[in-house]
């Protein structure tokens, strides 16, 4: 896998770049991008090596699919005809039963390789890209078995290398539950900056009260609005149904404060504060 | 101001004991606190010089009380029946209202201090103590008019000498503020680790799917139930206002997915966006 082509120079497609070319300092990393001014960028922080267009695709021994999942599952069928047949195209998309989809009877879907690196910061484009990102980190895959040994081989051995372990799961299943550990966060964090910032309006003086608690919890708020709406767009069903149960019970444990339940109240959080044991690890 | 008598021996007051004995070298600092195993393991982390109970607090130059809120509105007449005329008591408490309110008419009212240092972390007790928790952090202090000058003078020297920058706010006030920027996010975080894990009680693998993203977000789900409850017990009010708030926002990004109108989804996301500059320089 000599010529790699990142088509998405950003956060994650940057990150992706560095580490590999860590790990294998004998790739080309080629990059793609809509915009020129991202490119250049790239270029000048050294993630990428060269600037390319979709064109040269077909000299690619590995592309890497690091844009907004709508710009996915519309390009995707695009990359896979000009792919090889010794080429590998993998998507790095938050979502992954559309993109699956929008491929499954294409005649190159066995050079396709479907998978979710669990990894990011709230910021993004090239400036994000950090070295050892995906270290200790998981990385899902999908259908594997839809894609040829050879190259599924080849490109775990690279994810695996930059510290990656792989989880395997079908597509339904990965959106299913990455609504709740992922989705439904960025929407919690949003709405509680937006419900403070409209309070903020009238009280210039609120943020001087905010501490790190409350940094941390709206922190996903600061996350990419251009990344961030495809997904909820194409996952809309899996996220409305976490939605309903988040706000059903934030709409009981208000219940509770009215009614002065404060006994219940000590009990719902007791029986969250286990998250700690659940959370070990993670970060 | 040289026996500092700390009432709780936790996060708060073991973290102060720490950096003003740091600063003070030679003040000795005396540990109060119900449980005598708590009061042994700060002796044995070296939070305090000496263990101590409620009577000998005459002896007191400062008494700082770090305890639930709703102890310190049952604990706080009675320390102050006990303080000298030229000792002053100081409280650490996330509430104010109630707590000013307790003391009004107290004749002591003079030698005592409200204030609430806005620092922390997720963890309690004497193990959770850190050396430099409050630098470049707020103090909010309230109704300082009704102190003795002296004794307010020589205790926000104390405070700013271990690093905060301190800020006068009436307790109603502080009440209302602190519901949005601290209590609420306490609560989203609580029912954000709710909902998943009520979903991983049928999907054991969904936690190796979460990442640090939602680990930010529900870190303070790891928060204390038995410091929490009586907080929002206190400010019941204040908190449920901001609930309601918060739970219309969300209802609101719910009822625009089910429509598809997914410009207004993106507005939502790029108008609480420049949260990022609001929380510059919070930690």
């Amino acid at each position: 896998m000599k010529n790699i082509y990142a088509i998405g120079v950003g956060l994650i497609g940057g990150s992706l770049a560095i580490d590999i070319k860590k790990h294998r300092p004998d790739t080309v990393i080629h990059g793609i991008s809509r915009k020129d001014a991202t490119l250049n960028k790239a270029l000048e922080l050294g993630l990428i090596d060269e600037k390319a267009t979709l064109d040269d695709i077909e000299n690619a021994d590995l592309v890497i699919v690091s844009i907004p999942v709508d710009a996915t599952v519309k390009l995707l069928p695009t990359i896979l005809d000009k792919i090889s047949d010794t080429g590998l195209v993998v998507d790095a998309g938050s979502t992954k039963e559309d993109i699956c989809k929008v491929v499954e009877n294409h005649p190159k879907r066995r050079n396709f390789l479907a998978m979710h690196p669990i990894a990011g910061t709230e910021h993004s484009g090239p400036t994000a890209a950090i070295e050892g990102l995906f270290v200790g980190k998981t990385n899902i895959v999908c259908e594997v078995e839809k894609t040829t040994f050879k190259l599924q081989e080849k490109a775990l051995k690279l994810f695996t290398d930059i510290g990656m372990r792989i989880r395997y799961m079908n597509p339904v299943e990965h959106d299913r539950h990455i609504a709740y550990v992922s989705h439904l966060s960025h929407i919690s964090s949003f709405m509680l900056g937006k419900t403070v910032i409209e309070k903020e309006k009238n009280e210039r003086d609120i943020f001087d009260m905010a501490g790190s608690g409350f940094a941390s919890t709206v922190r996903l708020a600061k996350s990419s609005p251009e990344m961030w709406t495809p997904i909820f767009k194409q996952n809309k069903t899996n996220v409305i149904e976490t939605l309903d149960e988040y706000i059903n019970n934030l709409t009981h444990f208000k219940e509770l404060m009215k009614d002065d339940n404060f006994e219940a109240i000590y009990e719902e959080m007791k029986n969250t504060n286990h998250i700690k044991d659940i959370l070990n690890g993670i970060i």
